[in-house]
């Protein structure tokens, strides 16, 4: 039997995580937590019947405590709420799925409670990876990766030889190949849209921008423990390769399949069993070609700042990584233009004081610091 | 120290074995044979000193042993003479590297000394793979393929998931697209262009009528115990993927590289440990694509009874290599044309006498009879 909890169960990730338990008969949900979609949160909780359920806002969580009272679910929210899901007794892995900073602490809580992560949430590394991964090593938990790159280099993975390079492959989003000028003129819409995946809202915007990549390259370089210099970006536009490695003797190991997120989240739930079977079969007589160029540092110059930020480690990811969850939301909202979040980027990372090792808490004065400094940059 | 006898050292894998045994300070060389080149093997000996060498005809045997009575190598020859470099003392490996069904008999013998097998010789799988496979198994001895198909997909296996499909990579050949008509046409000259590999001529000739890579697809379904059936051809022209494995859940494990046959080579005498390596790293900016498509079973008829003759077993593959083996050799005295060749292969199998499991004398009486069958038809 594995027990899992869900950290963000009503987002993409959390609910084809739950796709992944309704395939399986031996799944246990011990715990969901959702942001503020109380409707799919309780329809999951009617279905799932975990011990713990917790929701962001105190007010929604009363709410559901009234809808579900005919259960035995403890209804519990904000950050004490997370904490409880990610600790929950009786789990033995939890999928933090939720989206931005907020995923950092109950991952931390996760792990000292002894559980393995399988791991969603980008920030987690990004932000905190140096204080993550010792951290993880001395409790002796495992991360498993679900994100699709960092899941097909850990298939990829051989327990004889050293990783010699990360060749993280990138669909380019949207804009592959635009110029700088075309770049300037793209809308939400546009920004939307993305060729090959079907993902939330915010992580559409970071492909676009193509930040998302940068993100991938340091949290890959946490994961792996390989020098963001040794981490290559190949844009494969038709997202058919999910990334490679290549070894000392210049062989490469590469996982290939269709773009179909629970795959990579049951290989983390099931490690190391291959279970859940991809509705589609890569075939290669209608593919007819894959196709490889190189990111372009001076058009996506979000992706140049991450590599950047990511190789000055300490507090510069988390200002990156702010700096682009506060742009994000105000492009979303339609109040800046996309062009203007790497821009924004770059100014706090210019602005903000540099700190070599970053505690949690220096992590999230430096989020509220990049918040309030980028409020009172004028557009 | 690892200890290496080569059968076929003066060949296209047995050159480039010494290749990588002179780039490693722990590997002796303790055999040494070769068909007829007496020069070469002479220069062998005396760079390597293997106790012993062996030449296949008597008197190329007498001539060398004069040459280097200043050494302490011991000259043999025939059959007896390759047996003995199979299992000379003290060699923890047996590089099988000649051509043809002659180097069945000294694999079984080296099998049954315990010596592991770097197998480079297709026949010994493809007629006898249902004798020697369960015989390495008795023995509890390894055979590292390799092949660069084979050290592929051998590179790929996941020891926790079963192989769904192997996906064997083929470039087509010089003659990849061509139609029947364009066939029949063909010079020994265009046959001996391959595009991306220099090879020995007989492998150079099969891998431009694509009996190589049938001969490959029974050979993998011998070494990793995959069905007929769940081996697909996937025409990739570059050259770059070298194969690929296809799991349970449709996630697909590829190996790639730039062509150098010193990688499987050293893989296969230093696994797990990944030592050579290769002048090249694949840049996927320059290589800019990879192209797929299905080989045309029509035009290349050669394949399609290659893989009629494997799913048949029994003697049919004995057969099949035999009177391709005939045929080439012809083909290469500019004998017969290229198109005569699948038609005698197709002849041969059609004429024979079935046997479902045949012995190693029953496949030595096979190529004896399919030679003079051979001999007999007009063309």
């Amino acid at each position: 039997m594995k027990r899992i909890s869900i950290l963000g169960s009503t987002g993409s990730i959390g609910t084809q995580t739950l796709d992944i338990v309704r395939l399986n008969d031996d799944v246990s949900v011990e715990a969901l937590s959702a942001h503020k979609n109380i409707d799919l949160l309780e329809k999951q909780i009617r279905e799932f019947r975990p011990k713990v359920a917790t929701i962001w806002e105190e007010v929604d969580a009363k709410l559901l405590s009234d809808r579900i009272k005919d259960t035995d679910t403890k209804v519990c929210f904000g950050m004490e709420g997370l904490t409880e899901a990610a600790t929950v007794e009786g789990a033995d892995i939890v999928v933090t799925a939720v989206v931005g900073m907020i995923g950092i602490e109950p991952a931390i809580a996760a792990i000292k409670a002894k559980k393995d992560i399988a791991l969603a949430n980008k920030e987690t590394l990004v932000c905190a990876g140096h204080i993550i991964m010792p951290l993880a090593k001395k409790m002796n938990i495992n991360i498993y990766p679900v994100d699709s790159e960092h899941s097909a280099i850990f298939q990829c993975l051989d327990k004889n030889n050293p990783i010699k390079k990360i060749l993280l492959t990138a669909s380019g989003g949207p804009f592959r190949g635009y110029t700088k000028e075309q770049l300037q003129k793209v809308t939400l819409e546009d920004a939307l849209k993305h060729p090959n995946w079907s993902m939330g809202k915010k992580i559409t915007v970071d492909s676009a921008t193509m930040v998302n990549k940068g993100l991938e390259i340091i949290e890959a370089s946490h994961l792996f423990g390989v020098d963001i210099d040794n981490i290559e970006v190949v844009i494969q536009k038709e997202s058919i390769i999910h990334s490679m490695v290549e070894f000392k003797d210049n062989g490469i190991i590469a996982q290939l399949g269709t773009p179909d997120m629970r795959l990579p989240i049951s290989y983390a739930l099931f490690y190391p069993e291959r279970r859940y079977i991809a509705d589609e079969r890569v075939d290669f007589s209608k593919l007819n070609s894959l196709n490889f160029s190189k990111p372009d540092l001076d058009v996506f110059e979000g992706l140049r700042l991450a590599i950047t930020a990511g190789k000055e480690g300490g507090s510069a990811p988390t200002v990156l990584n702010a700096a682009n969850e506060w742009a994000v939301a105000k492009f979303l909202k339609k109040k800046i233009r996309f062009i203007d979040i790497p821009y924004l980027i770059g100014k706090a990372l210019d602005a903000h004081k540099f700190t070599k090792n970053p505690s949690i808490s220096d992590i999230l004065l430096l989020k509220k610091w990049t918040e309030e400094y980028l409020e009172r940059i004028k557009i």
